[in-house]
């Protein structure tokens, strides 16, 4: 089973949107067992979205067409599928009502180009899923089938994992239950992760199922990702659970979350658990490890403040460690908080290879103090984005311990 | 002149990787002139991708191929780039001198697949600017060409600016140069800028030259940008700034910068100007507004501190002004800065429509105290963000007056 991924839209051409779409449905397809060969963009031309179109039905048994259903002139996905399909355009009235309702609710008037939207294909049908205005669709060309979905991120997701992805697997005759759980890693590199599972990747190899790749994901660290492909939900759920058993005897602590699971939320899981709080001081991090803990915990419940300042002082290992540990001694009085962190970053220097800095990450945790120094890259972002999640992860090992 | 982009590389396919370099490739051909209507991905696949690049050949002048061109066995652009001319490959002895010399200097041992980098199709000719160990490739195919550019962002670019533009501009015939000038505003919709400058679209609509564009950017506010076509560069710039004067005659402080400048930068560079130093009290906006003005500022020479605190109190208004007018207060004499300022948000209400939250930002700039009490969109994302910019815009209109 083959399908290919047309993303339609002037703008995605001119470099204005950043097509993230289509990496998404293209990583979904592969968890689907369902390949992608080729993925297009093509702007708001009749004539090129057809040729497009064409081409993917020619070379594969189902297209994903993602945007150009809205409702202004430029929007003519809708067009060119009932052209290459050979039929003419229907209002669909359920879809008109549903449109009308959603612009009264919003307390705004509907033009009548907005009812554009509700015209579909003759032979095609709608799509359940509609969390906005603009419904997706269902259109078999022969054997083949044309699917239509907006490209609004939050509208496409949802058509592609509650119709288009099992509508794709019931035409692939795949009756199996494809699952996927990532384990996010900190603290280990991709070969030296590699080298620990070695043994049970050939293991696995023989087995054919689940199976394991590793995705190096920058300051999120490094993703192994397990899928299970089985004969129901319940089988999967059973081999995913037995085989990350496994591999958290393997790694170990460096797994610190699973699927969306942050480093953040482990922390902030760990302190609540234990019915902790936390206060920062922030140096090199500037507001962005504070900034991180907040989108977990807005309401400051877990996480109780942070303070952003120089702290200038003695440099060297020893001036640091003075600085960071009496910082994070501040930040815990200052916010009556029962864990205080902090990190500093000394001068860059270089010898030799590339300019880095010494960081060191300090935690005081009830009566314990805890320090680590660290050599980062000297480059501000990474400089700031490093210290975060190694200070972080600090937290999280110290809490676990 | 017709230039395709084709992004090779499976991970892009598979979602791992999003491409973000064709969006940017279809940025810089729109500002050269260069009309792109197809962009494809595909993956690392002989036959794939040769059927990519002649229908690429067939249908446009120039084909740019970013990716694959690596010193492993799945980089196979090069090899493909050769068959598709017809031609055998050949090592170029001063390109592999050179890869030796990267990897000396980094101290790492090369190992002989590296080598393959300096493999170049009989023919083409390898692109002067290489940051890296993948050189670029010019590749003449009768009156079109193919480029072969690395997926690292930052050597694609290079070459693209150094090599590539210019040699299309040079094949399109087009001494003309051309430049762009992005004017950043904030706090007029785009409809109101558009009404606003409607006199002059219609007159440059007349002239030809330069062009206006308009580009809604989320928390980054509306870009206008200004694209001049003319004979030199100097003569750009002329033209450029002439239209600048004028459109900040009409727009007014809604333009916050040009180019690359933040709002964070507008409102440290005019602190800076006055000899002034900023602290701020962060609620709402959890650490954000700290994170992004170190990121500028990162010596804290002109942003001189934050805290972050709940700052919880008296609800209302009034309650939520004297909270935050105090928030402010405090943070400029904690931080022994010349300016305060801060954000409050108060809880989320609905009235009919989408729910929302009152935010009231302060500001104490000397002697002089301000504030200011908006309703934003309650979801914590963008109550965030749009607390932080709003807050900067209020301080920058309040250091310009």
């Amino acid at each position: 089973m083959r399908c290919e991924v047309i993303a339609i839209g002037t703008e995605l051409l001119l470099g204005i949107i950043v097509d993230s779409n289509s990496a998404w449905i293209g990583e979904q397809l592969a968890l689907s067992g369902i390949d992608s060969f080729f993925q297009v963009k093509v702007g708001d031309n009749f004539g090129r979205i057809e040729a497009s179109i064409c081409q993917a039905l020619e070379r594969s048994d189902a297209v994903i067409c993602c945007g150009g259903l809205g409702p202004t002139q430029d929007d003519i996905t809708r067009d060119v599928i009932a052209q290459v399909m050979g039929v003419g355009m229907q209002r669909d009235t359920a879809i008109a009502d549903k449109i009308r309702r959603i612009f009264e609710a919003r307390g705004r008037v509907m033009s009548q180009n907005n009812l554009r939207q509700a015209d579909v294909p003759i032979g095609a049908r709608p799509i359940p899923q509609m969390p906005g205005t603009a419904p997706g669709l269902v259109c078999p060309v022969g054997a083949k089938v044309i699917y239509a979905v907006p490209g609004v991120p939050s509208e496409m997701r949802e058509m592609m994992l509650g119709t288009i992805l099992p509508d794709l697997r019931q035409r692939a005759g795949q009756s199996a239950v494809i699952r996927s759980r990532v384990l996010r890693t900190w603290g280990m590199s991709e070969s030296g992760l590699a080298e620990v599972l070695a043994e049970r990747m050939v293991e696995l190899d023989r087995l054919g199922n689940p199976t394991i790749a590793y995705q190096a994901s920058g300051i999120d660290g490094i993703k192994v990702r397990l899928v299970a492909k089985c004969k129901d939900a319940a089988t999967a759920a059973q081999v995913l659970n037995a085989e990350e058993a496994l591999i958290r005897r393997l790694l170990g602590d460096v797994i610190f979350g699973i699927d969306e699971q942050s480093m953040e939320v482990a922390v902030l899981t760990a302190l609540k658990a234990k019915g902790m709080t936390l206060a920062v001081a922030e140096q090199v991090t500037g507001g962005l490890l504070a900034a991180r803990l907040t989108a977990v915990d807005p309401e400051l419940a877990t996480f109780r403040g942070a303070r952003i300042a120089s702290l200038a002082g003695e440099e060297g290992t020893a001036g640091l460690t003075a600085r960071a540990a009496a910082a994070a001694d501040a930040a815990r009085s200052e916010f009556g908080s029962s864990v205080g962190a902090a990190a500093i970053a000394g001068p860059a220097r270089q010898a030799g290879g590339p300019v880095t800095a010494p960081v060191v990450l300090a935690a005081r945790i009830g009566d314990r103090r805890q320090h680590e120094e660290i050599i980062l890259p000297a480059d501000r972002g990474r400089l700031r984005d490093f210290a975060v999640i190694s200070l972080l992860n600090m937290l999280r090992k110290a809490l676990a311990a």
